[in-house]
């Protein structure tokens, strides 16, 4: 240890510290300036930025013995308060900057670095200091962010009142629609680095917390012979170490398996007790004072394994000499048809027929957001145990994780903490059943949180297709069958595995009016990285590959990429591959609208290319449903509190998305006879102990819980009405009239689920998209550019423009890393952000044009559909067929690295 | 445990607490607001003062259950930041408010609390609102802070601008002198709560920080058969359990014996191995994770005593069947005789003589700081242990631990924290051996900090005296001779009480011309708490006794107090008891000053003394000496920084009386020649590794210390003087011209140890005084109220007003408590800060009015003589005598609690 005298935030501080203690560490863990955050703790994604002696630095790799004596450092909390916000904070709240907010306290404190020495910077010279400066957010697409640096520095130069940032309310007072900048109501708290995630409240957990520290699996497949912690337990700190025999239920997590799957759905362990299914599999937990003794016994526990061969891809996995992953049960075990209208070979089978077909295979893509996984746990009072992660659907793992634990309902709660993005890794329960063992078999608070290659080895990925689409049409180019056939690997767990693959037969060529379809999927179990939820789940899939096979039927027919789809999009009367027919029929509209853009687009590609850097325009169109297949519902409250501020109390999990706008703004438009200000209205946390809201995935929840806060809010209305029609009662009022001041509400859709011919209403609000994609390839290395992106969407009607604007901003450059970086293949080159090819901001253009198509949805609160899915099922094969457009080269895996895309302009 | 929704300073948190958990651990160890302090730590000093719901309340004794969801609370660190100071604040820093700090935090947030529901209170209403909350500080005698809190009033009602209380510099720059309110350089930091003392930084530890826990007896006297610590070794978070066979050297403190001393001065252990020998005595210690932890393995270490007769008085100790406490050492182990002059008995003898003689027991006074003990300490990458604690002797203590300890000269380092106040019990080492030990024995930080009872029980205290004093005079007034004969109570250890014994026959009568004088003090042996240093050391039993004599004489003589001390003040050529001539003859002019102050006074009491409150008027006068015994001296070294600040090194201890200030104003008066503004004047920790400047008590550090300053000073004017008389060479300058930019000073006094008669000159420079009090006292009850107190004191020039001011007030405060409240001689009883007597705000009269009369001193630095120990050497007689003189009551021992007053009465 040595001695540091440093000044942070302006106060001296004598800290005595590991000289090789990162500057990070010592400011969250010693100095308790949470605001820091780590995120990917090895220096890639700025989260941790400080400004250190004037000069930004990463202060997850700035060791201690490299800090001065006497240096001066700038924290997030020193820069502003939330009763006294600094202009760039002002601007990033306007601007919408905080979405998950776990990348703004880094980026703000180096927007101040980058305005203390140039006071005026272009928009090009932040991207290049942002780029430069590794910040890294995974939300926003940059753009917003872009804007609120300039914003910020118009204030600081004068130029504009600090004032003038903040928000309005208009004269009429509503908050609704898509002419609504208001900022969600956990803006300040993130731009100011006052918000506490997962990670933060374990450090302010009482002092007889416990940490703990995974063991973890090195190999992907192996049986275990024995588990031994004997010299482990008597290591210093260690409190218990937890293995599956300490767990009280049948230590299964239940996957909530389709009928039809073969498994049973609870083959995953909540600790390893027979078998090690993939990488990273838990098998024990060290529960020791600290971190570094719970991470130095782990090291101690020793497993005697018999090691298996690892099937790590479908050929792998289907090879005829491979073993039962899960025995008794086949790796290939869930099969989805797709019969639509008549027999497709007829049609192939015609002479004139024109035919297209491409086989794709998709990324096992990571979800790489800021924050790695993390929660903790502790015996409540009451008798429960109570744990807090990063779930997106409380209700939903409480679901699957109880009987594992062996507790009963009333004795387990799921709450979900602030989160730093999950974007649908956290549809499945992580640490939950962990850390509730632990907590279970200790009785003290306990917490665990992963470093970043934990994160990435060790929590759900996007599960790969390997997938076939055949298009046939006539000469015309009317579309008149399509036949799919694919793999999806979804690793070892079947997790709504069957869930996933039923979306292959769901969104495959959605987009098309196409009278007869056949097709089957099959859901593969490997010993890879298991399948979760990601936005887009299935239909970014799926569409990548029908569009792909789109652009090349469109080549084979001689036609423009955009008259194929204009003469095949759907129209009324069409329905889709469900059998559905559209709730807004909008493709049309939107190939209409972009036409004029595709067009000078095409015409500036072929005037700007050249030998070395080709240039290529692609397009591609699709869809995607909001909900759960068939009868969804969700639950709301609303209640007048004694301070008459309403609290609307639901368990729509906010993983940054913004479900605490999405919740106040649908409250706020149902209650405007009420005329409520919006400041008074309080969202909630998601809590299994609330309203049943079911999961925040699928873009469902604006649609369901929207819907059933609208209907919790009419209930309101009804009943605070005052019987002379003289408004409405307030709290106190109500009290004396005997009027209750809770409100429940509940919301519902008649769909159905797709049947065995993949047929069905699984959804009764869809999303809609158009993308033109314009890039550049580099001849010499295969590297693509996008350049600019134009989305016309079909969302429904907006509920708040800065958010929706945020979920496509940020989906949009998803959908540029999943086209063109984004990769978890393999385990120890892929584990870190830059190994994932996680796009920083000079990857993703500063030119993302979104434009609106609010047609109203019938099944839509206040007409809204969802957002965050379709920004993930439409862009990427636009960019995939633009590289076509530019080079010739058709990629049919992605990402499309550079070597992939130099192998196929070889062809 | 619970989980609470607070709002902590605007902020929102989520907090999951044990229901049980105090608020100010769940803000300090949680939430780690650090600026919130614990003192007492059961609701009786305030130091926890947070708003709860706009409600004041002691965050120590506020359970979180009865904190409600949702509850608003602030703390010092939401009134204001050391960049943005709260009006209140601002007084604060104005006044001098903060001496060691630790209240203060508290006392701003209630005066907070105050001035949001009354904006203009009145003084008194500012005095019952700090007794009604028990704000309690030790430092200053409240004046200031009631002052502070008026003045912050007419701020915040718009009367006065915030920056009118701010300090502006006169326009030729000084900041030495008594016109020079400059705040001390620590002022901000502690209105603040942003100075770490040390329990503060404890929590800042790595997180492999171990907390302690003593195991510590029970009795009062035992030897040790054996200790057991297998059972508690097993309990969690145990990492070892440190017994006496763990410290490698010879687990002795080396109290530094005076060769005349009995015994080797190496009784105290360090950890106890064969004997306890007090209450409290460590006999192990846990070195656990948490403090829970901790404390609970501490309760279940066994140990078998053999329980022994406790002698716990002086007559107890030396009666004839008591055993020696310490085997082989008489428990009277020291004798100091004073031969002044001719023999006494003549006089004495003389028919003629008026005699007159008394018997006074003083108390076994405890310190009570704000803070309670406590230290940390952590092993060094160069190889060194460090100790931080609140030693106020770091080199002193390094010299008596470092043998016990078994450590080299350089791998042992102590340094002095922040601290909330010693008055002197840190002039013994208390905890820094055994922090020192576990750090050894564990390879880790460790930390060890008391709760308030462990304070009390476990630390030093001011050692009773049981002293006879007689004196003779002629019939005309004149002294002819005294006589002394006293024990000094130092309990179990000897550590100085051969020093204390000394200063009796130094200060007994010391401010009288008495040509003759014979005594004799003895230093007893006892298992009461250990004796320690405290403000006016020796000094204060002394002249409590002869004081009280003389007036006893004045009477017996029919003269008046006044014109007793009057006719045999000290004069020229006259010496004091050790035979020296006094540094400055002023309680001539000291007396002739407060004359018509006391013949008003003594009007005054006569016109208002009813049937049932009675009121009177005393005096009393005397000195104490500033230094070590003999030649004492001191080091410091002043170094020009890059930056062209200057560093004042020193290890000039700063336990809240000003070594800040002290260091800073000397050294800037010294360098005036090279015009550096004050705030380039840095002062410096005191550590081992500075320069060797000896321990801050006993008023030596401004005049030995600040001596060295000043030398060190001087020689870099000399040196830094550019030839050519062009003013002075900057950093670069001196770098560029090859002259050195570090300068030591090295400072000596030629004093001369006393003999064995009790003759030398021990000090060369001296403090005097000259107090006069008022008091009514209740009839009924006995019950003794301090109305007013004028103190004169000569000590030498001023350098900084604020500082001496805050020590003055604070010193009569201290003296007030210790004249009528404070004890500490049941262990159980006075284990609190109520049981100790703690002077409250209402204890303390509003009215001191200080004069300074300011003599300079030959061998003071700039003319300055100490400040801190004159208060607790003269006040409190005068109160003694007030209450005489209002009820004719003699009370002979302190303090004089009601009920003793009472007895009085009756004789």
């Amino acid at each position: 240890m040595i001695q540091k005298h440093i000044v942070v935030n302006g106060v001296p501080h004598n800290v005595f510290v590991d000289q090789e203690a990162t500057l990070a560490k010592v400011l969250r863990e010693q100095l308790h300036l949470l605001g820091t955050k780590v995120g990917c703790g090895e220096g890639m994604c700025g989260a941790c930025n400080v400004i250190l002696d004037g000069k930004l630095v990463r202060s997850c790799v700035t060791r201690m013995k490299r800090v001065d004596d006497g240096a001066q450092i700038l924290t997030i909390e020193g820069i502003g308060t939330p009763d006294d916000l600094h202009p760039i904070q002002r601007a990033w709240v306007k601007h919408g900057g905080a979405q998950c907010g776990y990348c703004t306290p880094g980026f703000i404190v180096s927007a101040k670095a980058l305005l203390d020495q140039n006071a005026n910077p272009t928009r090009d010279q932040v991207r290049d200091w942002f780029q430069q400066h590794r910040n890294a957010c995974r939300c926003t697409g940059y753009i917003p962010l872009v804007d609120a640096v300039i914003d910020a520095g118009k204030v600081l130069r004068g130029e504009k009142k600090a004032e003038d940032l903040d928000y309005k309310l208009p004269p009429d007072g509503h908050i609704w629609g898509s002419d609504s900048y208001y900022p969600r109501p956990t803006a300040i708290p993130k731009v100011t680095g006052t918000i506490k995630y997962g990670g933060d409240i374990a450090l302010e957990l009482p002092p007889d917390k416990l940490c703990l520290a995974l063991v973890q699996a090195k190999v992907s497949h192996a049986n275990i012979k024995g588990i031994d912690t004997s010299e482990a337990e008597k290591m210093p700190g260690v409190f218990k170490i937890v293995t599956h025999k300490d767990v009280k239920g049948n230590n299964r997590i239940n996957g909530l398996a389709n009928p039809a799957n073969k498994g049973d759905g609870k083959e995953r362990p909540i600790l390893c007790d027979k078998k090690v299914f993939q990488y990273g599999d838990a098998i024990a937990v060290v529960c020791a004072s600290t971190e570094a003794e719970a991470k130095a016994a782990a090291a101690a526990v020793k497993v005697d394994l018999e090691v298996l061969p690892a099937y790590l891809s479908i050929p792998a996995a289907k090879a005829p000499d491979a073993i039962e992953i899960h025995p008794g049960t086949p790796n290939v075990y869930f099969y989805q048809y797709l019969r639509k209208g008549g027999e497709t070979k007829p049609h192939f089978d015609r002479p004139d027929a024109v035919i297209a077909e491409e086989t794709v295979i998709t990324s096992r893509t990571p979800h790489m957001p800021l924050e790695p996984d993390c929660a903790f746990g502790f015996p409540h009072d009451d008798g429960g145990i109570i744990i807090h992660s990063k779930s997106i659907g409380v209700h939903l793992h409480k679901a699957m994780i109880i009987e594992g634990l062996g507790l009963a309902d009333d004795k387990l709660h799921l709450v979900s903490n602030p989160m730093g993005g999950t974007f649908g890794y956290k549809f499945s329960p992580t640490n939950e059943a962990i850390v509730a063992a632990c907590v279970m078999a200790t009785g003290r608070p306990c917490y665990l949180v992963f470093d970043y290659h934990q994160q990435m080895q060790y929590t759900g990925k996007r599960s790969p297709f390997y997938g076939t689409v055949r298009f046939a049409a006539d000469k015309s180019g009317k579309l008149l069958a399509m036949e799919t056939d694919y793999d999806v690997d979804h690793g070892p767990y079947c997790e709504f595995g069957d869930l996933l693959t039923i979306r292959g037969v769901q969104f495959m060529g959605a987009a098309y009016d196409i009278p007869d379809v056949r097709g089957l999927g099959r859901t593969v179990c490997t010993n890879h990285a298991w399948g979760s939820a990601f936005r887009g789940y299935g239909g970014t899939q799926a569409q990548l590959i029908s569009e792909i096979v789109a652009d090349k039927l469109a080549e084979k027919l001689g036609m423009d990429p955009w008259e194929f789809r204009y003469k095949n999009a759907c129209r009324p009367p069409a329905t889709n591959p469900s059998g559905q027919v559209l709730d807004s029929y909008s493709y049309v509209e939107m190939l209409e609208a972009i036409k004029p853009k595709y067009e000078a687009a095409l015409k500036k590609a072929k005037a700007e290319s050249t030998a070395t850097h080709k240039k290529g325009v692609g397009l591609a169109m699709g869809s995607y449903g909001c909900g759960l297949d068939g009868p969804d519902s969700s639950n709301a409250r609303v209640e007048l509190n004694p301070d008459d501020t309403i609290t609307v109390r639901t368990a729509w999990e906010d993983h940054g998305q913004g479900a605490d706008m999405g919740g106040v703004g649908t409250a706020h438009q149902a209650l405007r006879p009420m005329k409520v200000s919006p400041d008074r209205l309080k969202f909630t946390w998601a809590d299994t102990r609330n309203p049943v809201s079911g999961p925040a995935g699928g873009s469902r929840s604006q649609v369901m819980t929207g819907g059933a806060i609208r209907v919790a809010c009419e209930n309101m209305l009804a009943g605070l009405k005052k019987p002379n029609g003289g408004g409405y009662y307030n709290h106190a009022e109500a009290k004396a009239a005997g009027v209750p001041t809770q409100y429940d509400g509940t919301f519902s859709v008649p769909g159905t689920p797709c049947d065995e011919n993949g047929q069905g209403k699984p959804f009764m609000v869809y999303m809609y998209g158009v993308c033109l994609s314009e890039v550049t390839v580099e001849v010499a290395t295969g590297k693509t550019k996008v350049d600019k992106i134009v989305f016309n969407v079909d969302i429904g009607k907006v509920n708040n423009r800065l958010i929706v604007d945020g979920q496509l901003w940020g989906g949009v450059a998803q959908a540029i890393g999943l086209a063109l970086t984004e990769d978890f293949e393999d385990i120890d080159k892929h584990k870190t952000m830059i190994g994932g090819g996680f796009p920083y901001i000079k990857d993703i253009p500063d030119q993302i044009e979104i434009v609106y198509f609010e047609n109203a949805r019938e099944h839509g609160v206040h007409g809204a559909a969802g957002v965050g899915e379709i920004p993930l099922c439409v862009p990427h094969p636009s960019i995939l067929n633009a590289i076509y457009n530019a080079t010739g080269a058709r990629v049919t895996r992605i990402p499309a690295l550079p070597e992939r895309v130099l192998e196929a302009m070889k062809k």
